[in-house]
């Protein structure tokens, strides 16, 4: 466990943005560093490091092939725009923090052991959330993800390639997924749940449906000074109609909804906006509560929301869940079970039928995707503890 | 007149956007290359180019400190993002057409004739509107100037000094302005006026009061999917409310107001902003009109406005206006008088004190700061040869 604080501190300057959170994107350089980073840790404890052919990476201790399937605990390192530090490398660091205390415990997993590393988890560059994992089940498909460009106009495909990674290869990967028997994912907990009941860790039940839509509202630009207002077509007021729906409506389905990004064109002071565009975040249940806030909020902009990605409700296996949380609770009975509204690989592998299960970590403020993001210091240990235990109990 | 076409033809290709649109911002590669071209036409009709301390171009024919002060006429190249072709390039093509029209009439003005180039009119860069003129007469401070940045954190001084204007001379500049006896700006129109008025050259009485406002409206960056409602800060339903009131006040108070250009940090599909900074662009008469409304924009979103720009009523002077009418409309009698709501650097000179004239070109479209603005050959024709009369009149 003497490597705990060290790890952190090797991952502590990369990405580092001004605000005090961190730029991490897919493929990127900053990307690249951190990729380094796993490979290094997995080499510093003999694992074996495995690219699949979506360029996620597994460090595996004991050759799954021959006698897999293994155990497979990891989480990601890419982050949002200025996220917190722990979104995602939290359950990486905690992994291999496990697998040192259980060897220096003396303990032999009886099946191989892997940590993984999923690529482009947060969507920020490429607008993907998952991107990583639905391309090796084969949930994206090879070809769009390929041609989905960033800001700058860069594909996937030539952000792979600049980073190494063979984007013709790229699909579903059954041999990659025949290595993972079980995949255990710890991430720190984005919301007050564990704050409000009072303990360091919970075990999760499902992911609540989750999707993101995009709205082109189009305007005509048009000089901010010369123009009546009776001659404006003004894409600007349809987004002020869209986001007051999208939380009147959040509130009356009981559900949350978010307009989290924008795109302004021309972007100019003095001109009318030609277009904006908004990207709509919906998640709760039941779905048709989903659905009913999405249809609302476009006919208010007057668009058709189109559908950039949908998650349909992740419920992990019941057998699997009590035998991690009774696992991860060791001697003080159970951890608590909790569900969330925020999308991991563990929920993407479980819809594609792997047995999956996840641990949360306290966060003392439930913020996240933010630079306030936080996890005191005793409760990741209190996670590496769990995990290693549920570790004994499955492998 | 010959060269008219022409001079359309080698200006076409230069910032042209995919949107068909230009994209032609102060100190860059593209407005170096229509300041190269400026120099160019220059130098074909034995034109003396002067740099004045800010770096505006100025073509003379004959030597305005020896038989001074002379008559300028001219406008900008540079462009909003994704603006028209006419915007700016109409007033110098016209003004070197003029030239040639009265040459080849045999007509020798008996003071000296200028051509101005002003730079970053449009403030698309830096965000101050009428940057040169307002440097030259001092109504824009050096120093601010200098520290202003762009999109990418580059200075207005580091923007200077690589397009090779020395950024340390920047000032107002009494030499170049001694030499101004006149300035006479040929735009495009930016509305209707003469559209409705079936007329191809209108003269402008003057410029409604207008400035910028800066909104920095602060949320707190969290989670799309798992934030409660209740415990969010989302700074998007302030910019709601903010443009919904924006329209409203400027409808009661009628007066223009628009929200043009927005900045969303960190701008992800599954995070709230933690912070989104609107621009209000608000114009029109009477002044308390405008302050009203911005009072009531800044109340609607919470926070206190920051004025960026701010320029008082510009009323031309009457006896020159009806000169320029007089001529403009040559034989059809006085072209129409309009008064306008855009910004220009004659309205600039004007208020420091220099006699200074507009000429407007009828626009079909009625639309500007869009690729969509147009005028007509016939119309720019009549526009030249309306110029030119105006300089037999003034010179």
């Amino acid at each position: 466990m003497s490597s705990f604080p060290g790890m952190w501190d090797d991952l502590g300057d990369v990405g580092r943005a001004p605000s005090g959170g961190y730029r991490r994107f897919a493929w990127t350089r900053e990307d690249g560093a951190l990729r380094e980073w796993f490979r290094g840790e997995a080499a510093r404890r003999s694992m074996t490091v495995i690219s699949d052919r979506v360029g996620n990476l597994w460090a595996w201790d004991g050759d799954p092939d021959a006698d897999g399937p293994g155990l497979v605990l990891g989480s990601h390192l890419d982050s949002v725009p200025d996220g917190g530090a722990f979104d995602g490398p939290l359950g990486i660091v905690s992994a291999f923090a496990a697998v040192d205390l259980l060897r220096s415990d003396g303990h032999r997993p009886e099946r191989p052991l892997g940590i993984a590393c999923f690529a482009d988890e947060e969507g920020a560059r490429f607008g993907v959330a998952c991107a990583g994992s639905k391309l090796l089940t084969g949930d994206l498909d090879a070809d769009r993800a390929r041609a989905l460009t960033d800001a700058d106009g860069t594909t996937m495909a030539e952000a792979m390639a600049a980073a190494g990674v063979d984007p013709g290869s790229v699909g579903r990967d059954d041999e990659a997924l025949a290595r993972i028997g079980t995949y255990v994912e710890l991430h720190v907990e984005q919301g007050r749940w564990l704050v409000d009941g009072d303990a360091a860790v919970g075990v999760a039940t499902g992911i609540r449906p989750h999707g993101r839509w995009r709205l082109d509202l189009r305007g005509r630009a048009d000089h901010a000074g010369t123009t009546r207002l009776e001659d404006r077509r003004d894409p600007m007021l349809d987004l002020a109609a869209l986001v007051q729906t999208a939380r009147e409506a959040a509130r009356r389905h009981d559900v949350v909804a978010t307009v989290g990004k924008l795109v302004v064109r021309p972007n100019a002071v003095n001109a009318i906006p030609s277009e904006v565009t908004a990207w709509l975040d919906a998640r709760g249940l039941p779905v048709s509560a989903v659905r009913e806030l999405v249809a609302e909020v476009g006919a208010a902009a007057g668009v058709d929301p189109v559908e950039e990605s949908w998650v349909p409700p992740t419920t992990f296996e019941a057998g699997l869940r009590d035998r991690v949380a009774a696992a991860a609770g060791g001697d003080a009975g159970p951890a608590p079970l909790l569900d969330t509204g925020a999308g991991h690989d563990a929920g993407i592998l479980a819809a594609a039928g792997v047995p999956a299960a996840m641990l949360f970590v306290r966060n003392p403020t439930g913020i996240s995707h933010s630079p306030a993001e936080h996890a005191e210091a005793d409760d990741c240990l209190a996670g590496v503890h769990a995990l290693a235990r549920v570790v004994r109990e499955l492998a």
